[in-house]
């Protein structure tokens, strides 16, 4: 047992032990959403490729309509149209204009575009009444990218703005930094599976699905197993597992439990136990089984998600290659009492909303760690200080785990 | 063409032309992440089942320790041990204490648990030695989740909490408001899939991708497809899309362009065009095909993200029976100057980031609509008021579409 640790040291002895992975993966851009890249991505095209319309109208050489007005229009002969997707392999002259579609290439010669609304076509020619600009309602060849540009950068996470850009330039797949594989195992022989009838003595296995869910959102892919209190089936189960990058249990490895797993993980590899000076969260265990990093989360369910947040979320995005390992933190000013705060920091579930220009929190309700029903609604994390007494009207720091509601 | 709209009338009549799905789906708990509820969920059970042990240590009749000193301990005869998972089929009498695992269950007749460290035992004793408060370290049976209790409500959206106390109270899977099917149509000859040459005169088809992610954010099942500029091909492409829920263009249906799609809406079903007061953001055009909602967006992809995220993302949101349509607004400090906005509201595609107990925002970069890398790192959406100007400084109102990235 080590001293007591303060949250951001076992954040940083967890993130120090694990390594970015080194493997990448091509993956189709639609694989690729939520994952970090593995490389710079240099665009091997202009975007747009070509100069093009910005809008329906006729192409142009900007000097013949110096001088047009209502009374006096610049009268030019039509040569094309020029539709979405054609080649224009041809040259506008003087005193010439092409019909061109939005989005169609500007044929060469022609410097400006003219509005279709301020136009009047007369048989073969197209009248305009108003001096045109250079450059006018043309998109310019790289002008949104230029060819060799670096679009994005390694570690940057892929969302629908970033898929955007790839499309755009024309990637179909890129290289990310492979998946994390994890093996959740929960111990217990108290532990039923959810749909199945409750004997007396027992209660649902609720870790095995809540972290799943935490698991699957980071990107990691996940075997999941419930494992009886049985030494020979633990120690099995934990040879398998140490195949993956990460084994997680929840439960079964605190001080005093029955200790198959910790016995199976000491002869398997390694193991320590931390207490981190944290409310909810038991001493978490930490080590390695073969190759695999181990963190054994408290076996109650609501600190098990918390300290899931805290210390395997990073670690797992760090291992995957994400820039950036942390969730937002914001002040918010507390919407009742909190109380006294005991001797550990308090991580407390609560529901933040914005309101006349400041977050409001408060918290779901009683933070005992059997309470399930706590984390219902939870899109947040009030920090409460240790040896704090916290009132309604006080400004908090709070970790957001979840966008809050709009209204409506 | 109808009177202008604003961003708010243009929501509106879109919300209020879909319903929710009446139709429910069983899901296991890890499908329906991100879904929404599709009735009440009533507990069927307490949560704990029992009276349980907080601690590992003695079960004991209160009374039996009320004199209890270090010098003149209660002596307690230990009966049993009761682990996890274990019935406790016997009764406590006075004088008798039993060995209580954590989570085990408490037996009648006790009604305190003493922890092991406050303890001493004694061959077929164990001494205590401060008197017990009666229910101390004891979980009563329901206190977390009392049997028949309401837990969830209908449209209560599934994160990690709601799963985990869906799992506590033993469900294996809910209903949830069957998922809506969107049919994504591109259209145009311009248009080349990423990861294949391009040919002169096109361009990378990023539509497909972007929305595509979009639409999968949002919990929907997604049929794509691309279609090239031909009647026939067009109008076979809508008939077989007025199967789904939604039909989705991009491009195609603006005024002036090539009207195929059109055509074949208005063949198949109905169609108005809506001129919205917002930048970006052509008209979009609006109807039914067959029994589908058709909803055709801007041909720009970054006019198409933005006026998904408006008026499409909430209407798959209300067909799936979400409480809440919409993101979070909140107002932040602008970090820079964006200068005269026009005669339409603008949507400034943005950064977010937290400093000092205020958001500040700032742009992504130019935000011309052929400006897709103005979508990269852009987690938020600024909202320019139309005739406004706009200077470093001013607090503007700000739609969160995805929570920062903290420190580190």
């Amino acid at each position: 047992m080590n001293d007591l640790l303060s949250v951001e040291e076992a954040q940083e002895l967890i993130l120090h032990s694990v390594q970015t992975f080194s493997e990448t993966v091509e993956m189709s851009l639609l694989q690729a959403v939520g994952r970090a890249l593995a490389e710079d991505i240099v665009s091997p095209v202009h975007v747009p490729p070509f100069d093009n319309a910005a809008v329906d109208g006729y192409a142009v050489v900007a000097k013949d309509t110096e001088s047009a007005t209502v009374n006096s229009p610049a009268r030019l002969r039509v040569v094309r149209t020029v539709h979405a997707g054609d080649v224009a392999d041809f040259t506008i002259g003087r005193g010439e204009a092409a019909r061109v579609m939005t989005g169609a290439p500007v044929p060469v010669g022609a410097d400006a575009m003219v509005m279709i609304e301020d136009t009047e076509q007369r048989g073969s020619e197209v009248w305009i009444k108003s001096p045109a600009r250079i450059g006018q309602h043309i998109r310019r060849r790289g002008e949104a990218v230029a060819q060799g540009n670096t679009v994005l950068q390694k570690g940057q996470s892929l969302g629908a703005g970033e898929i955007l850009a790839l499309a755009a330039i024309g990637r179909g797949s890129v290289p990310v930094i492979r998946p994390a594989s994890v093996c959740l195992l929960t111990t217990g022989d108290e532990l039923v599976e959810p749909g199945q009838p409750l004997p007396a003595g027992k209660i649902y296995n609720s870790n095995r699905y809540a972290l799943s869910v935490q698991i699957g959102e980071t990107g990691a892919v996940l075997d999941s197993l419930h494992v009886p209190d049985d030494p020979v089936a633990t120690r099995e189960a934990l040879r398998q597992a140490q195949e993956h990058d990460m084994v997680l249990t929840a439960g079964g490895v605190s001080v005093g439990e029955r200790d198959f797993v910790k016995q199976a993980v000491q002869s398997l590899g390694e193991l320590r136990f931390w207490r981190v000076a944290v409310k909810p969260g038991k001493p978490i265990a930490f080590g390695r089984v073969g190759q695999a990093l181990f963190v054994g989360l408290p076996g109650n369910p609501v600190s098990a998600m918390v300290t899931f947040e805290l210390f395997v979320r990073p670690a797992l995005r760090k291992m995957m290659g994400h820039r950036h390992l942390f969730r937002p933190q914001v002040q918010a000013t507390l919407e009742h009492d909190l109380g006294a705060i005991g001797g550990r920091r308090e991580y407390i579930r609560g529901r933040l909303r914005w309101s006349d220009g400041r977050w409001l929190a408060r918290s779901t309700g009683s933070q005992a760690s059997g309470m399930v029903a706590s984390m219902i609604g939870a899109n947040a994390l009030i920090v409460a200080p240790a040896r704090s007494e916290l009132r309604q009207g006080d400004l908090v720091n709070v970790i957001m785990i979840d966008l809050p509601s709009g209204n409506g």
